[in-house]
């Protein structure tokens, strides 16, 4: 049972940064948070005196070359990924990078090289719905043949509301990612091509084109069928039904208590991502957190999967703006990831 | 409380002509059967043996024109329904028509020509999912508003198996049908587009391209999802899902009993479309019984809605053929139909 | 297929009278209300102007004695029930008899008694839940096997609330009556003793001792917990669950739509007892019809089970009153009601 | 978010102790196990071996005397439980006691006496129920009001089946004790008297009364039945519904997976309490140790509560022997435990 604490650099300390710290130091078990840096040094520096023992460094680099650290935690803007990610990669350090990898597919590309040079994983990419039960039981059911070979995939990603700031194709690159990923995982299979068609628009929702259905293939010919509707009001509610030969199974409602009241019968909804997800992002830190203190090889969504999921949002994006069928073309996948 | 009989006809003593002769003198209320014939007159003279008092004909011919049939049933061939609906519509007598209306559009526009000729509905369609009682309680529920506007609508039309002599056209124009009928009457709204894509074939289904989804518009824009999956073995499950602007509303599972046994908890499926729906069928004919009996104007699925069904099923059928989407033109509606 | 019309005589046409005498004329097939009487006769002629053909007599014993009345439905004020009963026996006619059979023990015990002497059955009493389709597929798993012996049975019988004229011991004589006789049936054993526990009062309940908890046992051991609560508001909400050796089986919520809106999740509830059990009403009118018209043996709820009803009803309120466990205790079980 | 990391001895490394260590150092946050003893030292060596810095102490005493031990843990056998809780109050140190606090109510009078002496509380009893988050969002809706004041309680406590050495009493005193324990603070009031009835015995269940109900009343007046089924096969499966004045509150079923297959629809029931109560184990450890770390109050099952739920399981015991109502006479609560 015996094992040493993982010592951990976090770049980025904005929101969810510092509730990746609160989760390191607070709920889960074998990391200290040595390290912090942040585009805002003020910021980083209010967390780190939070921290038991941490070093603020003015750089990500900085953070990454300090020997202190063992594993990086890339939480900062988007667009600053791909160096961070390259920068463990060269100084031969586990990196768990929050979604996205990089903002383009020949950025994930470069990492994968870099990675493939490497000749072994390094980074893992946060696609928390892996570790999430639901997510895990519904595989688990699919892998048992219970239900025969998977033929259709209705996945359903509701919000409640979004801010103003969330832009037309967010519902593909930031909100049906999470699908995408999810999707390529629960099959083990990637998607090839896509379609988007647009409902009547959600007057709640001012100008987005929303709820979006979107429509994909995988290589075997699944057809995978996405709903963002993000502006539905009643609750966060990820919805996914696997239909297969014999039978289906689908996400469950899970409220905790049934009530009976006012002439109705029923079970509460999770208000947002986090009542919904909170116990996924703490197993997926536990498991890396295990995978990289017991010196195993990765298991999680990979810079593979970074791509991936990019590839299928670009073509998401594409197919949105022109209406019709667009192709995924990947390419060819180096052996560090077939397993 | 007081009302006569109805003395009905019935063309057509089939499987499904007995089941609804059976319907008429053993279930509903207020209704005789006094005249049958059929193509098998064999059959047709074993049917009138059971029955009270029913004259046999030679012809639905004959049958329309005796004077002691006050109303006709037609449940006889698919092509041989133009034929007696209008001769019904020429004798001035209400006629009740098991779908579809007519094989073809043409014929189903001569019907419709010849009703408003009429001047008032005589015809009405065996749309039997109208008079589920899951199905109107869905439609309530819609027209409350408290799910907000529709935006999309999924259908579900799952079924255990097909017999060998079910062909691939049939998914749209023997299967789907229902759902394109039911999703007209529960948005209000006419369909104007169909797609129409083949999933990977359940390897239970033969040669058959089983299960297809066909992604339908209406005039407003709702999305319209219909899954058709013919040999999935684990029972007959229609399932629906509007969702709206700020919640969704579903057909509920309703098997009677839950079972907690061998590790799970849950309800039954029906086993077929008798279990789900035959109380449709009875509430479905003494609607039609208690509204001609009663001579008030018939509300049920009109000849339009026949119509417009095949308009649809046309569609399917070419763009299941042709792959891309196929717009759905309809004639203008008459009058008589509007309300 | 060919039977005749069963010429009817209803005694009794206040509110529930005028239901049956609706459902019979309206609803289900194979009847006709010949002949009707009431203690108030303005009403029984009001209700005899809407019937196509129907006599007014001045007494049940006229309206038993009408040679045109084949059967006789006892639907008048419960202390009548004996006479009547008694009288349609002695005439040699089927009976159906609305809860309760009679008033006591004894004036049961004396219809059993003529019953047996005429030497089949004749008398039907209105236990509808019997017909209900939940409980039949309930009966059908427990006697599957399929979750064992039963062990226990919870029975919860709520309403959302009960006129001022609602007294102490109905919660017993009115409303578990039916919880008694359901569980008799389903489990096929007598109740042998039976507690009564009330819960602190519901404060929406006026004087009432409300909700009460009945414990009975069979004569096997099982252990019977009946619940009335007649004041709970949310809706008229009737459960069942056996716990049987290796499973449980238990009515399910059947709302027809599940509504995700506003944080929930569910289904609605009955609002009464007619939306709950109005098809019961029509099944166990439809099989009597059929029943007595073909000349068949009477399967549904006899005078025995009124006895027994009644008898528990009566141990009921005298453990309400004495706080302790009360015995009951059956005379012998004619042979007639054996099989 | 600083804090150090709380020293904890464990006495007792038996199976429970041995999951509580790997819990404190592979789940939870913020403890490090620095001490252990065990009844069979070899044992208590090993798990040592397995740890970073552990200590192997000779006795429980010593343990606690250990003043690198901040905080005890006591999942030793439960009659030695009194003698380390009293020792650890003795030695002004929190402790963690495993249920039963202690084997007689005396026993857990004396360890009472002496907190109350100390003047704060240092003793939280393993209770794990009221950290499972689907009682807590039951005791929320209670607490709401949005049910009414609560009138009945149902428990039922489920397990597959129970070992050779499971005799007649453990299913009140290691089984329904829970439930005693989470319907105490659930309603927050104490129970004042028990009836114990048995069912037909379980064929499953060899010479045990089992199923039990056991109906029990709290000082308010609200009914609490308890069904205890210990051979019940078809899962672990912990029921809790409690009745309102006007709507009812209930555990929902949770299996993550709704899977339709083989003419069924439903989710899966827990194999076992480890499924059913991980989560809870884990959230009672790690608001233990916060609270422990931080200075805080503890909130957590106190000894009164342990004192209360044995003085439920001794009237249990009593009424399961003896056949009728047994009265719970409480000493009075010392001001300690009155928040």
């Amino acid at each position: 049972m015996t094992r040493s604490t993982l010592h951990v650099g976090v770049i980025g300390t904005g929101m969810i940064g510092q509730d990746h710290i609160r989760r390191l130091t607070q709920v889960v078990s074998g990391a200290a948070v040595v390290a912090v840096t942040d585009a805002n040094e003020v910021v980083a520096k209010e967390v780190a005196a939070g921290l038991a023992n941490a070093t603020v460094h003015a750089t990500g680099r900085a953070l990454i070359d300090d020997p202190a650290v063992q594993a990086v935690i890339v939480t900062s803007w988007g667009p600053t990924h791909e160096e961070y990610v390259l920068a463990a990669i060269a100084a031969g350090k586990p990196v768990f990078c929050e979604k996205p990898l990089a903002t383009t597919q020949e950025a994930c590309l470069r990492i994968i090289e870099a990675e493939a040079a490497h000749g072994s994983r390094l980074v893992q990419v946060g696609f928390m719905r892996r570790y999430d039960a639901a997510y895990r039981a519904l595989k688990q059911i699919i892998d048992s043949g219970d239900i025969g070979a998977p033929l259709v995939y209705y996945s359903g990603h509701r919000n409640p509301e979004v801010p103003a700031s969330y832009t037309k194709d967010m519902a593909i690159v930031d909100t049906a990612v999470h699908d995408f990923d999810v999707v390529r995982w629960l099959l083990g299979e990637e998607l090839v091509g896509i379609r988007v068609l647009a409902a009547k628009p959600n007057s709640l929702g001012g100008d987005l084109r929303d709820p979006l259905l979107m429509i994909a293939e995988t290589t075997s010919g699944v057809l995978v069928n996405v709903e963002t509707s993000v502006n539905i009001r009643y609750g966060y509610d990820i919805r996914g039904e696997v239909v297969g030969e014999s039978g289906t199974a689908a996400l469950a409602d899970r409220g905790p208590v049934q009530v009976r009241r006012a002439g109705r019968v029923g079970v509460s909804v999770p208000v947002d991502w986090r009542e919904r997800f909170i116990a996924a992002f703490d197993t997926e830190f536990q498991e890396w957190i295990d995978t990289v203190s017991g010196g195993l090889a990765l298991a999680g969504p990979s810079s593979w999967d970074g791509y991936a999921a990019q590839a299928v949002c670009d073509a998401g994006v594409q197919a949105l703006n022109g209406g019709e069928r667009v192709a995924i073309d990947l390419v060819e996948k180096p052996a560090l990831y077939s397993s």
